[in-house]
């Protein structure tokens, strides 16, 4: 086996680990905190109650929710400058991808200056990063677990993946009470998310006997709890489905995506819409384009999801992606790519722009843009 | 689930992967690094090697050596002393956990003063040591990847447990190509203690899913590999081990170990035995000890060393335990305690020292000395 590397943060993982905060954020240097959350989450409560936790734990809380659902450059900058003005030190965010990525973004331009497209790709980022504590409310993102940070260019019109060690945050704080506030759409959606990228970096080109492990375990356990999670917003479920979303974040952080992720930034930058909802839409398709490459680790995954074991590899493989087509058809999930972008005439743009991701270099088989066309088309 | 901690240290892992060691030395601060090792590895060459990466890439080396097969607390205080005089930064560690541990110590005392004995126990280091990067030469005590530092405190012949996150160390450099130069017994006195650390800390009171599944896969990859890695020097067979041990150390390291271990350890301060050989003669009594406390987890140990998957979960589990008593009897280790203490007079002494060990809070049945008595009369 060729090197590869293996990193994650310090995880504080079960119901009501969020009151360890105070104690995590002292212990890297935290005296005036930049917090970083959303309106969706401050109306569960949770910003109130993180609040809450710093003020008695005297601790400074300077708070920035400017973040959109797609976060933006425009708001990392603000955000950055703003923490930069009021002397802050740690950073938390409390959220789905969105905060989390954002407050990436503001600790990169606050330890290294410059604009965030300058640190788009892989490795660009060279000095540190302020300390930085990540509390997920969805299971999805992983954004607390992961290297990457997705941030759009509004120029142009490209949610550009930042991917480097410095984006693994000193600690992630992961409570599956946060869980419960969450409506099933976002539910669906974050696990959704987080299928994908147990998918994707299971058979990504850079997969590891580390990662492996993680990936499977995550598809595993998101078979099993999803619906229970979803409809029903069972505890035991949600936290089922945290830990499948922690381990897919140690998988795909570690072995990369593959152009299922790739098409759906390129596709987020042009069209705005929910990260976690284009998958439904692309991802059998993705996988069949794949299969000729990994038919073996296709087999593995289709063994998981359909739970048949007597067959061979190749119809397992197959019978994996009808299941989950079927699964998704089950939700009332829209798995139509007509009603995600504006017309057809955008799909060009949309798969020329996905092969510049860096998600796209280690899918498992290598597609030009005419391929990624008729990956697009086949889910029309 | 009630809260749970997860850290590891940054790995790279793979054949050639010591050649990133430079590089990542730098990462951390190096410019005088303190190199630790000892005579076995010497001659494996392994040390001029590493000497040589450090010289081509301009950083100065103070090299120490006197380092014993259980590291005594005087070496610690000798090389904590000869680090600070010698004005080093970042701590290199190169061999099994006898280096590595001695390197814990080393960096305990620089960071923290007073004497090794201080920092007993869990959570007792209270201030920062300094980078470490740690390189183990073997696939089994898993140092490299553990919060947990063990040094014999020669007056009171105990072999303590030192255990803190601080002892994660900032990079842990698994090269497979380093384990070709060990002999069969020690690739087997290794992979055996990786055994047992993945058995052990899968049974703990402390497991979490982050730990089990880290568990579960080292001690499939053990049954599947142990024999051609030592008996044929298979480097696909000793790479196999390299993450077994890697995914043991990720699990014992969070979830903590068992009386085995407790037993292991007072044993070694008393008798000055290999801790590797320890296990072959104790594993099975203990896990029969502990069976009635944990029947479905050691069903689910049971049904992978065995491959048998058409019996109830006891009859598994002790399928299990007969397994492993054959596995030692056909590798032809010797499995009685009669051979590794001088006379029955010593157990009582060994076992009511274990029960101080911060091993034995974590066994999943609790037990008096009395207790650990008959079992190391089973085993006599």
């Amino acid at each position: 086996m060729i090197s590869t590397k293996f990193a994650i943060p310090d995880i504080i993982f079960g119901s009501g680990s969020i009151s360890h905060l105070a104690e995590c954020a002292k212990r890297v240097g935290a005296k005036r905190v930049f917090f970083v959350s959303d309106r969706g989450v401050e109306e569960s409560g949770w910003v109130d109650l993180v609040r809450g936790i710093l003020q008695v734990n005297n601790l400074d809380c300077v708070y920035f929710n400017d973040v959109n659902s797609n976060p933006r450059d425009e708001q990392v900058h603000r955000g950055a400058k703003y923490y930069l003005e009021e002397g802050c030190d740690v950073i938390i965010a409390l959220g789905g991808g969105s905060p989390m990525d954002t407050a990436k973004g503001i600790g990169i331009i606050a330890g290294n200056g410059g604009e965030i497209r300058d640190y788009e790709g892989a490795n660009r980022i060279m000095r540190p990063l302020p300390p930085m504590i990540l509390i997920p409310s969805t299971a999805g993102s992983s954004s607390d677990i992961s290297q990457f940070c997705i941030i759009t260019d509004m120029e142009r019109e490209v949610k550009m993946s930042i991917i480097s060690r410095s984006l693994v945050p000193n600690m992630s704080i992961i409570d599956p009470q946060l869980l419960v506030t969450q409506s099933r759409s976002l539910i669906l959606a974050a696990g959704i998310d987080a299928l994908a990228h147990a998918i994707e970096s299971y058979l990504s080109k850079l997969a590891s006997p580390f990662t492996e492990v993680q990936a499977l375990r995550a598809i595993e356990l998101i078979v099993h709890n999803l619906r229970p999670a979803a409809e029903e917003r069972d505890l035991k479920a949600l936290e089922q489905m945290s830990i499948a979303s922690t381990a897919a974040g140690m998988s795909f952080s570690n072995a990369g995506l593959g152009s299922l992720h790739a098409l759906a930034h390129s596709l987020g930058g042009i069209c705005d819409v929910l990260h976690g909802w284009v998958h439904p839409v692309l991802l059998p398709s993705v996988m069949r384009y794949n299969l000729p490459a990994c038919v073996e680790k296709m087999g593995d995954i289709g063994r998981i999801i359909s739970g048949s074991r007597m067959c061979s590899t190749k119809e397992a493989a197959v019978l994996g992606i009808d299941s989950l087509e079927r699964m998704f058809a089950d939700f009332g999930i829209d798995t139509k790519m007509r009603n995600l972008v504006p017309s057809k005439d955008t799909l060009e743009k949309i798969c020329v722009t996905a092969t510049h991701d860096a998600c796209h270099l280690t899918n498992p088989r290598s597609a030009t843009w005419e391929e990624l066309m008729s990956i697009c088309e086949e889910a029309w």
